[in-house]
């Protein structure tokens, strides 16, 4: 292999970039690819990068990183460690930190790409690697489609992809059909009418609509969504009101719902909707409330057979030992509007990065979630070796099997 | 006077009838007007009957009194008891008393009528005595206006009447303005669709609609009527489901609302309304719901100016001492009907049928409400003298305070 | 095989008797055993039979088959469809089937135990042959072990049993881990303090309570249980009340709880009991709720690595094609009882029953639900052929596997 | 009259103070107390002042005056507007003016100390003069009462007061009984444990908690005090979490209590306690509730004969038309604690500052609530002619009703 990996994965985490800035990630990328010798073309989705490996005949392979750091004050000592800053969407000047480990999955991407060159006699068809924005946002992947990503490179039949977290380095975890979590952030704005505390029947009380609200949504998931489904709806925050004896003009409620099928995250959000509408309609509210969607991820449902094949390569290639079903997975991934956009199957792995035996010993201790950073932490910090390496080459043996 | 009002009474007690069944009394009560003199007409509103005494210019004034007995099984001991028995709206054969007193309120305005006869050279003007069917059902005063009671009758200038209630035999409780409560008797089917427990998402489940409507409904009170306002909602009683494993198809609510202006009363029942509604559509329920009113009084309220000046008449009659506020009442009355569809002042007030001494001693000892039976009681019964004397002098009194 | 599997079935299908009144199937059962050279006690547990086979040196392997019928009238217009009748619980005359299939049970176990005592040669080890009662209760198990059957029998090294459902005759369906739910059937008394509608305040209305405490129990699965877990509280009946505008004394809920874990199952029952009592003690109620558990079948948990073994030798002797994981079951079973107060293993199966043609007709339309008459249905009617040779099959290769 | 009623009065209202730091005020009150011969103690309870008029044999009448600011910006455009500023309990700065009339209630009480002095001929007994701190607070009467009030003064036969209203100038409110309510402001503050927004079964979610809580809060005055009564429960406020996907760990509800006797204020409160407690047991919280509270006033109750008896001298010296009941009045007042601590009757009545003619405008067109500044508003301004004079001879005609 070519590339220095530990060079390329140390300067980018040394420069992480938030959202839709990740301008000096892309450029790094699109020099990389072009050196490489891909098609490559840039600013897809604002700052996204897409390089065309063509290879002759056969079936074409969409490979996808993301780029973007997140605002986190890094917290790991390491010498390499970033003191970068961002703006915020807030327009609020912020720490920036490679805190979920985008720069694992840009730098074996790219190590991949250069494997797959060096070896370009040995298989046909097309490579298409995808460096997103906006991850984090859970927009990147939708806004390079939007952009038009499927003109610019050729439909792929098959999308892959990894995400690096705190399982053993070494090992893969994949798993068939619902993987990662949809999650939607809703904020609700209920509106009463405010008044004196000692003359309620002169307002409409915002403070006893928003519990009202609160208890029916708890029915959400006990009663119109199935046992054997798996869905959340919380209610995070609830703010109304400044002083204990006026009654306020509105209230303020914070939603999550998690989901793992389109089915069940539809029928939350229809279920959501149709709640708030109806309290506030039970409540006489001067207007109907306003919910607004901050982010939404939709569930990632890896293609059953597609990920029994990507699986059984993996096996091959690692070992049985090598790749486990890691079960359902709380964290939420946007890469399923590259698959949606080209109607073709997704298949999206963990990538091992944490030190085996540290994380053998914390198993063993019981301590999995206290001792060991996950990602988004401050600490977070992946091993290095052997998880680039494995990362390229995982991406190499998925790619390889899709291939001719 | 020459009528027994003794012999009427009992006479009366022993053959009480239900609602709209009270032919035999009607029967008595037309032979009596007839043979004082009155133009009489029969019928009017199913049994009511109208006597018109016309003697000269003047005001005209309305008598009223209602004649039908409760299903209740006598329990007096009473020589005179009843035994009777009648036909509930249901088709049941039901045990029948005059627990409620209107044998009292027929004696008395007959004996009031014979004693204005009497007295005819006193005065001038028209009294209009007025024997309605069924209060009872809320339905009769309004039931003889919408048969044409108006147009049989002169259009009154105020309209008179009373109550026979366990005060102090002797004394009178009169109150200006909101008096006796109005009451509406609520049933509220709510939809679902029912299912199998262990599938609720199957369902849209109407035990928990119900729950949330009866939570819903505590804020009618607590927010949305003022607190210096007197009014009640209860939810007496909630039906749903036979079995713990099958989700039932629909919820039945039975609602008792109170309240002692038409506004709050409107404000009650627009609330019900729309929370019922807006839960009905939060639940994502497959039909509206149902409110059915069973019963519907409206509010007495004395008028306040006709009052003091029928009070001042009570008082210079009986002393100060016999004449008393006796407090917001919690029983209903619909005799506002006639009062309203004349567009004319009400007075109604509270006659004492209640022994002096045990009531004396029930209050000393703090147990009026356990040891003295009040209206509906199978126990009541009334003190015969001189209640039914001091009922037709009230009568009379308060006829000739309006009389020329 | 000696017996005639067909002419037992029908006899026991004509014959069926409710739970503890297993009088005349027993006696059948301890006959045939008898004749077959068991050592037979029978009034286990009330109406419980055990054969004991001892057959030389090696395990010990419990069959068990479940004996009664339900209060059902049926309707598959069968040549040997019942006519009985029994005395339900409450004295009351009904009609009697085998709408669950037990008889399918019986006649299976029985045809086993011949096949093994014909081929006792090939094999050594003991087979306990459990026909227990009451399992529609969900206390016939447990009511064998309380009367002494590991007194009676020898202690186990695993427990198998089956339950015929409308699965393809044929086929088996095997679900490593929790397959049958834990059910509990709860009665909730709330008291509160009655009084009349007008004056909530001299009351401590149940009616409410009752709202709160449903309203409640919906956070119990949307907080309480983890989203992958499988849990439903279900209110499926709520009565309080009779009248409108009196406020009852007490409210009555029935509950019906599902889950698939003990632990699940523990989190919910306790719960439900600390909802109930926090309630009661925010209404200020007059004495603490009443919780009564009307049935309480556990979760049915096969063993994983029992099962995978057991499942190998079905899918050696029946093919990949006859072997299904039906996903978890929504019905329940008493036969953990039996495993647990034994600490052994326990694989338990789901056996085939349905026209296979049928079935697949049902399926490819989508009509499963409506067209196919499951467990419970007055037209459920499996096909004798080749389901009862089938289940004697399952049964002795699944015994085969664990003997010597 | 010797004293310059306007001087002093602007002077006040340009100098205004917040509670307890009524220094500047104090002082010249004490001047003018003592340069009116009264004998004067100061710092009662702070920054209270007594002055004690003996004059010969008799009853003791107490007067009182409240001398404190609030922390309001002045926004009423006088040439005697206040631009003070003080020091909040916070430590912040603030602006201050006598946004609610206690300038008036020391100049009134002043003019009718000289008044009494000046015509001392024609009366015997005792005036006790009691200028208190901090009635904003609702602890300032208290305050001086625990720091040694009545052994300063001697004990009085009556307690005598007014404030300014909105009312018209020369008009005197006076209601016997309740009058001013009860108000308590409470900080609820329930405990959960919070976690991860999808995983609510590691947590206990305040949240609902909060929302059950509101929700039962509702049933307080629905179900737990009499229709009749007078109460106001509101939650005013209501904060918890600050992302949708993480479950905080606690909710903080900000109360307000409104009553007008004693005994419903205990059934408020003790009901708020009761049902925090329960709901948090139901919620199975990790610590119990906190319930502070914040101030606390009790209900200002007239007795009714010293009512009676004052109001026919005001009647006397004004005119029927110029004494009204003003209903009950939802603001509240702390000088009931002068009375209670001393056992005797408080009567306490509101003084017109408005201009009738603006009065009578807005009265007119319905518009009171907007066009008349308020106590508290920052356009607050009595007119100050007849207002002044009006409370001093109130005072005066008050204080000699009761003196011989």
């Amino acid at each position: 292999m070519a590339l220095d990996l530990e060079a390329i994965y140390t300067d980018l985490h040394r420069n992480p970039e938030l959202s839709y800035a990740e301008h000096r990630t892309a450029g790094i990328v699109a020099d990389h690819l072009t050196a490489l010798g891909l098609e490559v073309r840039d600013g897809v989705g604002g700052t996204g990068v897409v390089g065309v490996l063509a290879n002759g005949d056969g079936p074409t392979v969409l490979l996808r990183a993301d780029m973007d750091g997140l605002p986190v004050q890094e917290e790991t000592g390491l010498p390499y460690a970033s003191t970068a800053r961002g703006t915020s969407p807030d327009g609020e000047d912020v720490p920036v930190m490679h805190a979920c480990g985008h720069d694992v999955h840009v730098t074996c991407l790219l190590g991949a790409v250069d494997a797959l060159v060096a070896d370009r006699a040995s298989w046909s068809g097309t490579v298409v690697a995808v460096f997103q924005p906006a991850e984090e946002l859970g927009t990147g992947a939708q806004a390079m489609v939007d952009d038009g990503l499927y003109e610019h490179a050729p439909r792929p039949d098959v999308v892959l992809g990894q995400h690096v977290t705190p399982l053993p380095a070494g090992t893969i975890g994949l798993r068939p059909g619902p993987s990662f979590a949809g999650a939607d952030a809703l904020t609700v704005r209920l509106f009463g009418r405010g008044g004196h505390g000692s003359r309620p029947e002169t307002t409409v009380d915002p403070v006893v609509l928003a519990a009202s609200v609160i208890m029916r949504l708890q029915t959400v998931v006990a009663r119109e969504i199935a046992a054997t489904e798996t869905a959340v709806v919380t209610v995070g925050s609830v703010h109304a009101g400044t002083k204990e004896n006026i009654i306020p003009g509105e209230a303020t409620l914070g939603l999550s719902l998690r989901s793992y099928t389109p089915e069940v995250r539809e029928r939350l959000l229809a279920a959501v909707r149709r709640i708030v509408a109806g309290e506030a309609a039970a409540a006489g509210a001067p207007a109907e409330p306003e919910v607004t969607i901050g982010y939404s991820f939709q569930a990632l449902v890896n293609d059953p057979d597609a990920t029994a094949r990507t699986g059984a390569a993996f096996r091959a290639a690692f070992g049985d030992q090598g790749v486990a079903d890691p079960g359902l997975i709380t964290g939420s991934e946007d890469v399923p509007a590259l698959a949606a956009a080209a109607g073709v199957p997704l298949v999206y792995w963990l990538l091992g990065g944490e030190d085996p035996q540290r994380f053998a010993a914390a198993f063993a201790a019981g301590t999995l979630d206290s001792d060991i950073p996950s990602n988004h932490s401050p600490s977070f910090a992946p091993q290095l070796h052997p998880t680039l390496e494995h990362g390229v080459e995982a991406l190499v043996v998925a790619a390889r099997e899709w291939l001719d």
